[in-house]
């Protein structure tokens, strides 16, 4: 059966290039990035090269970069790491359609005292930074706000929320995990002091990940234990992974360009065959602002796992939103933050696009969604069965 | 230039059976274990696998076992788990020897105004369970005490302490980091309510671990975000590295009674081989109660990092303690623990062993250590550049 994957923005293959990067610290280069004979020092040198090669795709000092075990790890740090470094009143902005790894910790810093504010998105999907303006209080701390959504893909105004974050004297951290790779990170042009990827979204291996974090900004530390990563991270240097991430980074760099205009005409084409084809069915949040490998559509009268189901027989494999929030009774609090109402949160499509990708893919998709959408409005009970102009309400069957 | 790596306690070489078992998981089976569709099932079934692995390597049930970023993040996880998931007057009982990932969270707990006890070791390394039970208070919630020390070798009395947790009602964690594929764990013999392991200990990948929780116990998590790892440890699951994890269980256990046994005899042979050649040589910690395959030596006299350098420029790599406190001023805690003046303490070897020796390393280490010795002897101010007796005492030169 052909297998074609729209599922990128959950995970991505380790690209071969990042594999062959990584496989002789297995086994052949295998010490501990922190003993001092050679095999150590070997792999030291490697963990240092990938933590340049990560601080270039960031636009950062190698030293501003920390080796995590993933995006969670470093949202997690750099929020407690913040919050809890500080004393006395706190404030944390932040918005309604992060991820659940900085909506969760910015829950549990509220069970702590922590003031948390969660800005709202347009229908769009997007902040305005003058609600952000709006939320500064005197005792704010951290202004938290993803660069690019993952269920949405749409790409936040983080520029001028580092301008406010700057004029503020507020910290800024961005969950860049679906950004980098995606479209430029620039720390210092967007103005953050902190900024989270994580190795699997990018093309390398899972349970790696970074936080950046501007030269000067005292962390907290989440973990305690050896005097790894300047105190910041304990443990033994996960050599292979963070050598993965390393070489992951500069691929991205080195695609960037060719590959975002090439996966956004792939997207568009997908995105412009499946309205095209599927009546009802529109777009979720900005086509402007948005990372070129993510749409997001609404099929009205579908129930989106079940049609994850279909095509996963059929050898398409997308979803309906976040992967670790699969199999859960709730719609998704982004599609919800947009206005969705709930059985329209549960009608939707993520499909994101990656490198293996080819027109061919595309195409072939364009046959059997739309014949799997088709089978399963026969199935519901708010669809009407007769044939409906892609301009017209459907009328209720009953 | 022949090639001797004697530092199996700070790390392993990941075993060929174990890579095999993982790179399908980098390139090909790449899922998100937590996607509905098949890519994700697949990566699920693999991860359910080795999590079934790893708790038959414990005597433990796959639902006590969760997957961590390492030994360091288990330990955490155990100790701040357990006690941040409690309120009022809390004491902890631990053991001056443990690995930093232990000391230091307790340390951090005193600051927040829990109690600790370092319960002291006598000069063979070992915890006397007597003192464990003459430190229990009426608020004493946690024991954590190591398995098998990580620079002596030395194996504590569990089974014993053991008994006095389950009598006073108090949990019970262990560090297996060093003992997990060297002695038996058995976390039901041993009373164990948590235990930690690492996978790059036991010949998998860096960058995984695990926590073995005892069925009904609560812990406060770490980390917030998704729901993996049934709401104990938020992230995208280290597919690869916890199936390497477990197959590294597997393989252990299929090779731990041979494999100890071959090892002891190594390590007898190695130990011996220098006492006998090198004057006044003397083994730290108990010969009895130990891993089989380490051995810490001190050797009086010397400065054990020019030791490490030396020998490592004839192709043999070991340590003088733990890997994460290389390059430390401070001589290690351990060796101070039993009783070592400090410039004994930087004085000693921590040789381990591991798979891929062969009684040809042994014999062609006790060429070149005996010989490295004394060359660095003869620059020493306070060796007596006489040939000494082996029993006899050095007299301070002038």
């Amino acid at each position: 059966m052909r297998r074609i994957y729209f599922d990128h923005n959950a995970t991505t293959p380790v690209a071969p290039e990042v594999l062959a990067a990584a496989l002789p610290f297995f086994c052949d280069d295998f010490g501990n990035a922190s003993s001092i004979h050679s095999y150590g020092q070997r792999c030291r040198a490697a963990v240092e090269r990938a933590r340049t090669q990560v601080a270039a795709l960031l636009g950062a000092r190698p030293a501003e970069i920390t080796f995590t075990s993933g995006g969670t790890e470093s949202n997690n740090l750099a929020i407690f790491g913040i919050v809890e470094n500080a004393e006395g009143p706190r404030h944390v902005i932040t918005t309604t359609i992060e991820h659940s790894a900085v909506l969760n910790p910015c829950q549990a810093l509220e069970t702590r005292g922590v003031e948390v504010t969660y800005v709202p998105v347009n229908r769009e999907g997007l902040v305005d930074p003058a609600d952000i303006r709006r939320a500064l209080r005197p005792h704010t701390l951290l202004i938290t706000v993803m660069f690019a959504n993952n269920e949405l893909g749409t790409v936040q105004p983080l520029e001028e929320i580092g301008r406010i974050a700057a004029e503020a004297d507020v910290f800024f951290h961005a969950d860049c995990v679906q950004a980098a790779g995606k479209i430029p990170v620039d720390v210092e042009r967007l103005g953050l002091d902190l900024a989270s990827i994580s190795g699997h979204k990018l093309y390398a291996t899972k349970g790696v990940g970074a936080l950046y974090v501007r030269s000067g900004t005292h962390l907290k530390p989440l973990l305690y234990g050896g005097k790894h990563e300047r105190g910041r991270r304990p443990g033994t240097e996960n050599v292979a992974g963070s050598v993965a991430l390393g070489a992951a980074a500069e691929l991205a760099m080195q695609k960037l360009g060719s590959e975002s205009a090439r996966l956004a005409a792939l997207r568009d084409r997908l995105e412009a065959g499946i309205l095209e084809r599927v009546p009802l069915a529109r777009v979720n949040g900005s086509r402007e602002h948005r990372t070129p490998n993510t749409t997001n559509i609404l099929i009205p009268h579908i129930e989106g796992e079940a049609m994850v189901i279909a095509l996963d027989l059929k050898g398409l494999a997308f979803s309906t939103g976040a992967a670790c929030s699969s199999g859960a009774v709730e719609p998704s609090h982004v599609l919800t933050a947009i206005g969705l109402p709930k059985e329209d949160a549960r009608a939707c499509l993520r499909l994101s696009l990656g490198r293996s990708n080819t027109v061919d893919d595309v195409d072939y998709a364009l046959t059997i969604i739309p014949e799997a959408i088709d089978r399963l409005r026969q199935l519901s009970p708010t669809y009407n069965r007769k044939p409906v102009p892609a301009d017209s309400k459907p009328v209720p069957a009953q």
